[in-house]
């Protein structure tokens, strides 16, 4: 039996998640159900990449997510469920699993084609539940779907390097519940071309020199409490291997967050020199 | 062994919705709890009605629907289970229940009369979590209350036709997550009604001439790709078999919504034109 | 098997609380986890005392809380484990459970010396997943920690009876989901020093001159509909033993809650006179 995770832009007051869950359980009642995110900015499947990008490996192996953004089937978006680092991943072909593909080959990939085997009043949502429980019972792909090589791509979740080298762009494609900054510059590709050499991230404020290893590490001196540190903007790697610029012990609501304070917003570029 | 679902107006910042899965766990360990939503506008029971009798459905029969809305005992209000359509439902006797009660006879209703066999620091909610672990565990109605015949009656949720027949008044009792406008012109009564006249449902701007069968049928043409039609207004009757006024896609924070966008608000009529 | 219950700052709209349950269930498949809240104000240590205060009895003995606020462990925070009432709490010492270990005297504590048993990349998190899971499955206290006989305390959580013992003063600990205004003010402590005498809790608006035993009583009079009352401003001892100050059936969107009426903000200070 396999977890079956949720992430979606249906807000949490509709009784859409609920109702999922409802149609989840009716189906397999013996199902684990986890929701990962139901804020998923409406539609934004750059969000929902990074949201499941980020969060996939903190699950055992065999777990199924179904991910609920911009899931209407059309002329234009299949229904897709894609095999990939032992994981299962059911989605409209819209571009949200292209960030996981361009990383590691996927093991599968078909095109759900069961929707004329439910019922004439089924909604999108039902295939997703049909194929999601399928799958966590230990079902086939093959059941399901007919077997596809390629998906659609997005490009939104890569960062760019200039010709000369020297420097590196990259954009903000997340902002998280702190006010903290998350960029599509990620530690493996900043390795890859920074060499070693000593860098920049720009800011409109004063640039930052170094990407600590975590958020503490910034209250670096034993002279003065963690408290006084309170407020300072920091650079790291977080744990979904993305470039994250933040205030140290952000309260948005308060005293402001990276986002807030240093004026970086969703699509904002961000630019690391190599010096 | 039975669901229990949660439908509350507690919000989810507090310790309320978490205690309250906690007292249930503590008297039936094995109970599967799902909530529907705890963002119901405080108080408001139009919004829980209409919550409620849009998801309950997706559950198993048997299953048992605690709604914690405006469920203080007191003079006015007694609590009350229905069972109606095969499924439980705990309340208060605040008029949330009538609207499930005047599409279908329910097939039983109790007042609860176990108050006096709780401890006496005993809270209302204890009474809703005794209740709901006792018919989740197949429990009868008689052990836990006095049959009754009536509940009270509210009328928020019916439209209503002109005395000439050529005109059906509704208004906005939900809005959801999307800014989108819920109505409470039922797809039963629109039927009956319409007798398949043309129509008009009246806006401040452009009239709907159609109501079409999901979300993307407005992106009827070939020769455009589906994004450019964002943005554009569209009626449905929603997965709850409500008249659903939709901005096609929209974002709320972005581009606006229905809500928005069309002036609607809660509590505003909408008004059908036979032509 | 024991439950756990998960208090974070963590918001819902990041993947951060899903993948927090995707590690506890990945170490621990039968887990059975239940939300308390995610939405503490950011680093706010008294907001995350009062919430578990409020909350962890109405689970069942053996329960184990994780507390996930302002958690990094660093050079002035180690992490804890407190048994407790017969329930365990895994927080950094960073105050947080003095308001408990203040009430009542602690069966154990530990400082959590796991850390080196772990993958060099793991996290914070990762060292509360791995105790709660052995906590929750049965598991000693010993081999995750070395005894220690004192934590960190803080006393934002204490009400202060003046010198001549004619007037007790509190503080805005917590502003709930409907604007109601909890204090620091105990129902325990509250008894113990008035000593019977009549008193007035001070507000800028006229005072209040009885605590209610439950919200409904307001509506004392038999004349008068329950809706009549909306709006009135009344006290009571929560469930949680605390002072609170409400307002009737206040919907802080619409009518205004007691934080937004009676201009009662967070950390301001609240007056009882015995006269």
């Amino acid at each position: 039996m396999s977890i079956i995770t949720l992430t979606t832009d249906y807000g949490l007051k509709d009784h859409f998640v609920g109702a999922l869950k409802g149609k989840i359980l009716s189906e397999y009642s013996e199902a684990k159900i986890i929701d990962i995110s139901h804020d998923i900015d409406p539609f934004n499947t750059v969000e929902a990449s990074y949201i499941i990008g980020a969060s996939y490996a903190s699950f055992p192996k065999g777990t199924v997510h179904l991910i609920g953004v911009d899931m209407e089937s059309n002329k234009e978006n299949q229904h897709i469920v894609m095999q990939w680092n032992d994981h299962y991943f059911i989605a409209a072909d819209n571009g949200i699993l292209s960030m996981l593909s361009q990383k590691i080959v996927p093991q599968k990939m078909v095109t759900i084609n069961i929707h004329d085997r439910l019922l004439s009043e089924a909604v999108d949502l039902d295939v997703f539940v049909k194929v999601a429980c399928h799958l966590a019972k230990g079902g086939l792909m093959n059941v399901i779907g007919k077997e596809i090589n390629s998906i659609k791509q997005v490009t939104d979740l890569q960062a760019v390097l200039a010709v000369d080298g020297n420097s590196l762009k990259g954009h903000v494609i997340y902002i998280d519940h702190f006010g903290n900054v998350v960029t599509n510059i990620s530690k493996k590709y900043f390795i890859e071309v920074a060499k070693g050499r000593p860098y920049e991230i720009v800011l409109k404020t004063k640039n930052i020199k170094t990407i600590l290893p975590n958020y503490s590490a910034i209250a670096s001196s034993d002279k003065y409490p963690i408290k006084s540190y309170e407020g300072e903007k920091l650079a790291i790697f977080n744990e979904a291997g993305f470039l994250e610029i933040a205030i140290f012990r952000s309260n948005p609501s308060k005293v402001g967050s990276a986002n807030s304070l240093l004026g970086l917003n969703y699509r904002d570029s961000i630019i690391i020199k190599f010096v």
